[in-house]
C-alpha cells in the first residue's frame, strides 16, 4: 500500500475533485430540498477528530465515548443513530478493538459509510454497490491506481484488518494481482497517515451525500412496486369470510413499504393492521395530489347496492390490473351491528378488505377510544351539576383552584374560561365574589343538556334510560366521531373538541367542553384514534380506514386525514377512491357541501353505483324487504320497470352536475340481471349526461370485473372539471336548507316547526349561523317520505327540529325520525359466530 | 475446476462421510426433539429434481414453478418460506437468470443454505460462517483440495457465475491461488454434472441441519443478552410523567429478541407495546419454569405503600443489574381513574413501566374487548326478555331456528341447550310443543338479572341508572375481567364464558351465556385480548401488562396466562415478580387459594411491602388521608408508634407462614424515615419469622436501590418451601368462609344474613357449593371495620350477601358495602392533561 500513496500530488488532485464534485451535489440537493440537513455522524473514543466536512457543507456530529465503554455502549449509541432521520451516514472512528461483528454490524447497512458491515462487504464482492458502500479506503486505493495506469502483480497489505482488509483483497484480486498481508502496524509507514486523514474523511463525506440522494430519490414520486395478491375466483362465489381466509394477506410493513411509507411512519397493530403517522404529510408537501373519486349510489333498496364492492373492486382494478397507485379510504364499521345483523362493512364477495374480521371488530381502538372521550364528557358534565348543587360558591373555588405546596393558580384551561368571561386576572386571590361565582358555575341547566352518552353495542334499552336529560347514543354517533372525520391535524382536533357545545346554560348560554376543563384529557384519549389505518383489499392493494361517522345526525364519511395521506401516497398519476354513505342526495351532497369544503379538496369524477334491482324498485317495482325473497319481478327481464326506474339515476346525475362533478355510472351486475336491461341502463345513463356507464363485476371476479370501470374512471378522471359549492355559508340557514330541499331532493319548498325556528333564532344568536348544514334525512326516498321511490315531485319538506355540532362543525335540521340506537332482533347473528379455540379461526361471521 | 473433480473415489467418499455425519447429527436433534420435522424447501423450475436428503432423513418441499413465471413469482414463494416455520433451508434449482439480485436476497440470510445472499457472501469474504452460510459447491472444492494435500499456483473458473464465482474466487484466492475465470459452458466438463448433483446436494441438506441445530440451540436457555437502558436519576425525584418521558424505551421487538420470542410470537402494537401468542406455552413446554415470586403489602394507609414500584424496582436490580433474567407481571389499570384522581398503577419515581401514559391509557385494548363482550351479554339478556314478552311460542321459534333457503337447523350453540334440556333431537321440525317451549323460553326472571352493564369511566351517575334490573358497573369489575385473569387458554375461556350466569328463570334455573347464545361470540370479541401485553420497564426489563380484575368483588391479580409464559422465559434460573392487590389478608390471600389453585403453579417467595408510614398508623398514630398534609408523627422519628405497628407486619408474615411460603419484608424507604426506624422494622421483621428483612430506595434510585432486596430474595427462593392451601374446595361454603375469617382475618366466628344463608343453599342445590372464596372486604383493616388498625381481635365477621361468578369460578361474600362504580371529584385531574399538538407529548398526566 505505501507504493501507492507516494504522489502527494496525485493525492491532492483526487481529493479536491472529489471534494468538488461532492459539495455541488450536497449543494444541488439542498436547493430543491432546503430542510434537509444531511448528518454524518462519528463515533470515537476520547479524542475528538477534525474532519473534511465543512469544505463540503455537510453537518457532522461527533459522539465522544470514554476509552473504558463496553461493545454495549458503542452499540447502543449505533442504535439510536439509526433511528436518527437526520443522520444519513455512520462512520466508526475506533480502535480495531472495538469493531467487533455485532458493532460492526449493528449499523443500518443503508448508514453504512465506511462498508464495514458483513452486508456491504458482501455486495462489493458481488461488484453491486447500487444499494451499499465500499470501504472508502478500498475504493480511493483503486481509484488512485486507475489514474496512475498502475499495473502491479504482488501488492503487500500493512497493518489492516477486518472488512477493509478482506475488501482491499478482493478488489486488488479482481484485477489480477497477487495480494500479500503483513503484520507491520501502520505506524512505520509514513504516508499512511495522510492517505487515511484525508482520503477516507473525503470519501466518506461523499458517500454520505450518496447516501442523503437515495433517501431523495426514494421519497420522489414513481410507480409503486406493488406485489399485488393472485386470486383465483371461484363459482359459485363462497361466503364473505371464506374468501377472505383463503387469501394470505402480505405483511402490513410490507405493503407499507410498497406504498412508499417510512418505517418510522408505521405502528403496526399486529401483522395486518398498521397506524401512519400524520408526519408524511410533512414529509409529502412538495407531491402533488393524485386524483379523487366518490363512489356515491343512487336511492337504494333496504338491501344496499354495493357501494362497498364497488369502491374495493375499482382500487384492485386500477392497482393490480392498470398498475395505477391507487387507494381506497373506506369507514371504519360500528362493532355493534357486528352481532346483530348480518352484513360487513368491509365490501364483499371478491372486493373486500381483508382480514374482514379485523375490520369489522376492533380495529385499532379508534371507536373505544372515542366511546372512552365521549363518556367522559358525559360523566364530567354530571359530576359538575352535582358538585355545583351542593357547595358553595367559596368551597368549589378552593377545589377547582386548590393550594399546591401553598401555591394557588389557574390552570392553562381555567385560563381560558376566565378570558372568555371577560376576566384579565391571573392570580386567584384577585377575583370579586361576582368573578369567582362567574368562574365557578356553569350553572349548567338540566334540562338543556344535549350531550349523549354513548355505547358501541346494539342496545335498545338504553335508549330509555334517562340520567339528568342525557340518553346513550351508539359510539359513531358521537360528535367526537364527526370531528375525527373532519379534523386536518392534532391542533384542529384539540380546538374542535373544546368547542363541542354540551348544553347551555339557565340563562342560556353555550357550555361547551372547554368550560369543563376536559379538551386536553379528551386530545389524549383521542391522539392515536386520529391516526388512519392501513389495511389491504384482497388483492393486496392499500386501503385506509377511518372514521365512520353517523350518516344521519352527522356526515357519514371517512376522514378527512386519510384521503389527504392518500391523495400523496398516490402521486400526481395516482387515484384516491373514497365512498359517501347512502344515496348521492345524502352522502354525496355532504361530502362536497361539508367534507370538500373543510377539507379543501376537489373531487375530479364521481362513480354512481346502480343495480338493475334499484332502478326496476324506483321504475314501480314490489316492496323489497330484508330477509323475505324477492319477487318475480327483479328475477326476471323487465325492460319497462327499468326504463321507468332510470329516472331516479338520471335524477342523481343531476345533482352530481350541480356540482360541476362528472359522473361514471357503475352498473353493479348481478347474476340475474339480463344483457338487454344491462345495456339499457347504460344507455339511458350515457344519454342522462354521464360521461360513461359500465357494467361490472368485482364481486364474482374481483379487481378483474372491474377493469373496464378503471379504465373509464382513469379517462374522465383526466378531464377538466368546474367543482362548486351549493351554497355559500354566508347564506341564512334556512336559506341554506331551502337550497338543498329544492336543488337536491326536488321540494317545493320547506315548512320548519317552532321548535327548528326557536333553534335557529337561538343559533344566530349564538354566532353559529355561517356553519354548513348537515341534513338528517331518510336515505329510502329523494323525499322525506321512505315509500316515495323514483322521483318525488310536489312535496313540502317539513324541517322537524335543529341541532348543532358545533365542534365538528355543522347545523343538523332533522326530517322525520331517526334513531341514534339500534337493537338486537330475536335471533341475533351472534348465534352463528365462534372461535376455533385451536386455529383461533372465526366461524360464522358473515 | 476441472482437475477437481477427477477421482470419483475421493467425491464418494467425502460425500459418504457428509451423509454419515448429517444423518447422525439429524438423529440426536430428534432424539431430544421428537416433534421437530425440519424442511428444505427447493424452488425449481419445471422438472422435478432427485435428491439425497432421504439418505439423511431430511424432509423435502420441492416447489416447482412454471417456466415463464416472473421474478416476482419466484420472490412471492421465497418470502412465503421465509415464514414457514417447518422449513429450515431455502434452495433455488433454477436457471442463472433467475437468480437475480431481488431473488437471491429475498431469501432470510438463516435459511439461505446455499449462501447466495449479499449478507452471506459477506459473511465468508470476512471469514465468519456462525451464523450464514458459506456456498456448498465453494466448501466442497475447497474440503477436496485440503484432503488431497493439493496446491494449485492458478485456478480457472469455468461456467460460475454470481455468488458463487465470487466466493469460490475469495476462498482460493485466499488460499494463494491466483484465479481466472472462463466463459466455457459447464457442458465442456464431464465431471462438473457428477460434482453438482452429488456434493451440492450433500453439503446443501448438512446445512439444512446447521440449520436446525441453531433454531434449537435458541430455543435453549441461556442468560438474556439483555441491553439495559441507563438510568442517572436526579433529585430531586422529578415527576413521574417527566422521569418516564426522558427515557427513550428500546423499539419493542429488540426487547422481545432479547427475551427469546420469535418475530412470529409478537403482534407489535405500535413501538412499545407488543402483544405475546400463547403458542410460545407450547414451543417452550419443555422448560423448566423460572422462580414465582409475589409481592404482597401489609394493611396499607389510603395513600398505599408501594407495591407495584417495588415489583417494579426488584425485577429492574434482578435483570439489570444482577443479570438474572426476570419479568414483572402487572395488571392493567382502568382508564376511568385516570381522569379522576392522580396516580398512575405503572409504578413511580424510577421504577416505572414506560411509557407511562401508554400503560394507563386504552393500552392494547384489552378493556374495552371486555366492555364491549360485557355489554352485548346485556344487549342480549334485555332483547330476550322483550322478544320472549311480545312473541309467541311459535313465532319465537321459528325466528329462533329460521329456514334458510328452505331448510331449518339448530346452530351447534342451540344445539348444546336441547343437550342441557335432555332433549336429543337434532331435526328442528321434531320437537313437541312443550318441547318447544322448554327451548325458546329463558323466561329470565327481570328482577333475578344479576348481569350488568359496564363502561370504563368514572361515572357515578351511572351506578343509579336501572334498565331492568342492571345498573352500570366499572369495565375491570366485570366477570370477563376475572375470566381473563383466571383462564389458561383459548378453550378454556371460551366454556368460562359460556357458563357465566347472568340471572335465573322465573322457576328458579340459572341462566347462562350459553342459554343466550352467546359464547362464540364473546370469544370472538376476546380472541386479541387473551394474549399478555409486553412493555419494559425505565431500565429496558421486560413486562406482561395482562387482566386487571376489580380487587373487592374479584381476585386482584394479573392474568394467570402472562406468568406462565414469562415462568417459560425466564427459565429454570430466572425470576417471575407478580404482585397481588391491597394488603395480603386479601390480594395475597385470594393470590394462594384462588390464582394458584387454578394455575396450578407454586410461588417460590413472598415479598411483603411494608412503610414506616403505615407502621406508625397501625401503632397508633393520627389518621392519614389523601390529599390531607401528614401529621407530624408521620414525619419525624418515633420509634414507639413503628414497634408497636410492628404487630401488624407480624400478623402478614404469619398469614403468608400459613401457606408454607417464606417471606423477605421489603421496606419502602421514604425520605423522613430514619435510620433507627429503617432498622428497628428489619429487627423485627426477622425476629417474627421473616427469612429476611431489607429496605429498598427503588423510588429514588431505580434498580440500583433494590440490589439488596433482589439478593434477598434470590436467596430465600433457592431455598426449598411447602406451598399449601389454606382450604380445600370440598369444604362447604361456610367451613370456607369461616377458615379465612378465623385463619387469616383473626375474627372469632362469623355470621351470616338471611339473604347470605339463601344465597348458600341456593348455590349448594345448584352445584355451585365446591368453588373457592374471593372475600369482598375493605382493604384497610385485616378487620370488616376500616377504622380499627394493628391487629383487631375479639370480632365475628358480618356475611351481608354471597355473589357467584361461575364463569370466573368462585364465590363471594359481600362483607359491608362496596361501590362498583367510582366518581370523578369537584376537580377531576382532566383539568391539567393535555396534548402538545406538535410535539404529541402528553402534559400533566401523574
Amino acid at each position: 500500500m505505501c507504493l501507492m500513496v507516494k504522489c502527494a500530488l496525485c493525492v491532492h488532485l483526487i481529493y479536491s475533485d472529489i471534494v468538488q464534485r461532492s459539495r455541488e451535489e450536497l449543494k444541488a440537493i439542498r436547493e430543491t430540498n432546503p430542510g434537509l440537513k444531511p448528518t454524518l455522524a462519528i463515533i470515537q473514543v476520547d479524542i475528538p477528530a477534525d474532519f473534511v466536512s465543512t469544505q463540503i457543507g455537510l453537518n457532522v456530529m461527533q459522539i465522544c465515548l470514554p476509552r473504558q465503554c463496553t461493545e454495549e455502549e458503542v452499540i447502543e449509541e449505533i442504535l439510536r443513530l439509526n433511528e436518527d432521520s437526520r443522520v444519513y451516514g455512520i462512520f466508526l472512528h475506533l480502535p480495531q478493538s472495538f469493531l467487533s461483528k455485532s458493532v460492526r454490524n449493528a449499523i443500518k447497512p443503508q448508514k453504512d459509510v465506511d462498508g464495514v458491515s458483513d452486508l456491504n462487504v458482501g455486495r462489493v464482492v458481488l461488484g453491486d454497490q447500487r444499494d451499499g458502500f465500499a470501504s472508502p479506503v478500498a475504493g480511493a486505493v483503486l481509484e488512485m491506481l486507475a489514474r496512475h495506469g498502475v499495473y502491479l502483480f504482488m501488492a503487500v497489505l500493512v497493518g489492516v484488518e477486518g472488512p477493509l482488509k478482506a475488501t482491499l483483497q478482493f478488489l486488488l484480486q479482481n484485477n489480477g494481482m497477487m495480494v500479500q498481508t503483513c503484520q507491520w502496524s501502520s505506524k512505520h509507514i509514513c504516508h499512511f497517515e495522510v492517505f487515511t486523514e484525508m482520503f477516507v474523511a473525503v470519501v466518506i463525506c461523499q458517500h454520505v451525500v450518496r447516501s442523503n440522494r437515495r433517501w431523495i430519490q426514494e421519497q420522489q414520486y414513481q410507480p409503486w412496486r406493488l406485489r399485488p395478491l393472485k386470486l383465483q375466483p371461484l363459482s359459485p362465489v363462497p361466503s364473505d369470510i371464506e374468501i377472505s381466509r383463503a387469501q394470505t394477506p402480505k405483511p402490513i410493513s410490507q405493503l407499507a413499504q410498497e406504498v412508499g411509507l417510512l418505517p418510522e411512519e408505521l405502528e403496526a397493530y399486529g401483522n395486518t393492521k398498521a397506524k401512519v403517522h400524520l408526519s408524511l404529510l410533512n414529509r409529502l408537501q412538495h407531491q402533488p395530489n393524485g386524483k379523487y373519486v366518490l363512489v356515491a349510489g343512487i336511492t337504494p333498496t333496504p338491501l344496499g347496492e354495493g357501494k362497498s364492492t364497488v369502491t374495493i373492486g375499482l382500487v384492485q382494478a386500477l392497482s393490480a390490473h392498470l398498475k395505477l397507485n391507487s387507494f381506497a379510504c373506506l369507514r371504519q364499521p360500528s362493532q355493534g351491528p357486528t352481532f346483530g345483523v348480518k352484513g360487513g362493512a368491509a365490501g364483499g364477495g371478491y372486493a373486500q378488505v381483508i382480514p374482514m374480521e379485523e375490520f369489522n371488530l376492533h380495529l385499532t381502538g379508534d371507536i373505544h377510544a372515542i366511546t372512552a372521550a365521549n363518556n367522559l364528557v358525559a360523566a364530567a358534565i354530571d359530576a359538575r351539576i352535582l358538585h355545583e348543587a351542593t357547595q358553595s360558591d367559596k368551597a368549589l373555588y378552593s377545589r377547582l383552584v386548590p393550594s399546591v405546596n401553598g401555591v394557588r393558580c389557574f390552570s392553562p384551561i381555567q385560563m381560558a374560561r376566565l378570558q372568555r368571561l371577560g376576566i384579565n386576572k391571573s392570580d386567584p386571590s384577585d377575583l370579586t365574589p361576582e368573578e369567582v361565582r362567574a368562574f365557578v358555575r356553569l350553572d349548567l341547566d338540566p334540562e338543556k343538556v344535549t350531550w349523549q352518552r354513548v355505547i358501541d353495542t346494539n342496545d335498545r334499552f338504553l335508549r330509555k334510560i334517562t340520567v339528568g336529560q342525557t340518553q346513550f347514543d351508539i359510539a359513531v354517533a358521537s360528535e367526537i366521531m364527526a370531528i375525527l372525520a373532519l379534523t386536518d391535524g392534532l391542533a384542529d382536533m384539540r380546538a374542535r373538541l373544546g368547542r363541542m357545545v354540551v348544553g347551555s346554560s339557565r340563562n342560556g348560554q353555550p357550555i361547551t367542553a372547554d368550560d369543563l376543563g376536559v379538551t386536553g384529557a379528551l386530545a389524549v384519549l383521542m391522539k392515536d384514534a386520529i391516526k388512519p389505518t392501513l389495511m389491504q383489499t384482497l388483492e393486496g392493494t392499500p386501503v385506509f380506514v377511518h372514521a365512520g361517522p353517523f350518516a344521519n345526525i352527522a356526515h357519514g364519511n371517512s376522514s378527512v386525514l386519510a384521503d389527504k395521506l392518500a391523495l400523496k401516497l398516490v402521486g400526481e398519476e395516482g387515484f384516491v377512491v373514497t365512498e359517501a354513505g347512502f344515496g348521492a342526495d345524502i352522502g354525496m351532497e355532504k361530502f362536497f357541501n361539508i367534507k370538500c369544503r373543510t377539507s379543501g379538496l376537489k373531487p375530479d369524477v364521481v362513480v354512481l353505483v346502480a343495480t338493475v334491482r334499484a332502478l326496476k324498485m324506483h321504475g314501480g317495482g314490489p316492496n323489497v324487504t330484508a330477509g323475505v325473497p324477492l319477487p318475480k319481478e327483479y328475477i326476471n327481464e323487465n325492460l319497462q320497470l327499468v326504463t321507468d326506474g332510470c329516472s331516479n339515476l338520471k335524477k342523481h346525475i343531476q345533482i352530481a352536475h350541480l356540482f360541476g362533478v362528472p359522473v361514471v355510472v357503475a352498473l353493479n351486475a348481478f347474476k340475474t340481471d339480463t344483457q338487454a336491461e344491462i345495456d339499457l341502463v347504460c344507455r339511458i345513463a350515457e344519454a342522462s349526461g354521464a360521461s360513461a356507464a359500465v357494467q361490472c363485476h368485482h364481486w364474482s371476479r374481483g379487481g378483474r370485473g372491474s377493469v373496464e370501470l378503471a379504465q373509464a374512471v382513469k379517462e374522465v378522471a383526466s378531464q377538466k372539471n368546474h367543482f362548486q359549492f351549493l351554497y355559500n355559508l354566508q347564506d341564512s340557514i334556512v336559506e341554506k336548507i331551502r337550497t338543498i330541499a329544492q336543488k337536491v331532493y326536488g321540494a317545493d319548498d320547506i315548512e320548519l316547526s317552532p321548535e327548528a325556528q326557536a333553534k335557529i333564532d337561538y343559533y344566530n344568536q349564538q354566532g353559529f349561523g355561517a356553519l354548513p348544514i348537515c341534513m338528517a334525512k331518510t336515505h329510502l326516498s329523494l323525499s322525506h317520505m321512505p315509500e316515495k321511490k323514483g322521483v318525488p315531485t310536489g312535496f313540502i319538506l317539513p324541517i322537524r327540529d335543529i341541532r348543532a355540532s358545533i365542534g365538528a362543525g355543522f347545523i343538523y335540521p332533522l326530517v322525520g325520525t331517526m334513531s341514534t340506537m339500534p337493537g338486537l332482533p330475536t335471533r341475533p347473528c351472534f348465534y352463528d359466530i365462534d372461535l376455533d379455540p385451536v386455529t383461533e379461526e372465526i366461524k360464522g361471521l358473515f
